[in-house]
């Protein structure tokens, strides 16, 4: 019992300590014009680190570029790039509340992300609870 | 004496583990053009999030919200939603340093506000030592 | 032995939740314009809190205020401020992934900074494996 106890715990201290793969939440709220950077931001961190688990969190204009159609500065469609990332492992996820105060229709947003209900509380929730760390691209 | 011990160390794990309501901190060192924006992140947070600690820690141009008399963009005055969010047990610090450099009369800010030898520092020591997450809105 | 494994676990609880000074990663990747102001930050943070571990991470247009010549918008060197706050024990780092998409030559960085593969994957492994704390200035 009192192994078992000391196995349980261990596990769990185990479990905060020496979590393998970085946990990281993009925080994202700025316009489609820094959505090239932010992605290649993603993508370089992939690089440098294959078993990084990222998560992007999107709210206000942050969400612009995974509206279908979305293109950058040089008229390329965003779709290819998120699709890619998506394919490795990347998750996108769109705020609700954005999607409700611009008056915008949930079919218009990338089947690579998945909405939530708020960009804020998502951002708080996977560092609070999920052991993700913070990086505002 | 041996489970004396473990249950010590299961409550420390515990503590670490299972806090039960989420503690953000958001930094904010921009305009006050962008104050009415943040200010309804907080309130989309607490909506989606209503047992969430939120402080909002200032400095820079990130206090002027929090001066006496404060207007957004269409003339009305920031100190109704920060009282009415005050009330709702969201904190606001103002950093000193910054109104020493500024040369701002402590007076001036808001009642619903309290002063903080340095934003920085103390944006740091709400992670460290007592638990929160970060955002940057 | 039940004994040794308790120390240990106790050990790494506290390991965990007692580490006595704050170690902050500052998240730099904004242009030359706003290093003045950041390097103000970083140099009140440590007036605040002189036993703070601050690691500035750069990427992006975050690094050029650590190139060499780099000036203020008052035609100030920065390399002076930059090498008194290194021997104050803050750490520069510069993006290798930078120097390459800008094609800069890597002799061009300050001698008080430090080239990491990435810079994103290293404000994150700050956060996830050496206990920093995140602020963006």
């Amino acid at each position: 019992m009192s192994h078992a106890f000391a196995s349980l715990i261990l596990a769990l201290s185990f479990g905060a300590v020496h979590a393998q793969d970085i946990k990281v939440v993009y925080h994202v709220n700025t316009g489609v014009e820094t959505a090239a950077g932010i992605l290649g931001n993603v993508r370089n961190h992939l690089s440098a680190d294959p078993s990084a688990k990222i998560v992007v969190v999107t709210h206000g204009l942050g969400i612009d570029f995974l509206l279908d159609g979305a293109k950058d500065s040089k008229g390329r469609e965003f779709s290819g790039v998120v699709s890619d990332l998506s394919g490795k492992g990347v998750q996108f996820r769109v705020c609700n509340n954005t999607l409700i105060s611009r008056n915008i229709d949930a079919n218009k947003v990338s089947m690579d992300a998945k909405i939530v209900p708020s960009g804020v509380a998502e951002v708080a929730r996977l560092q609070a609870k999920e052991g993700y760390v913070y990086l505002k691209p």
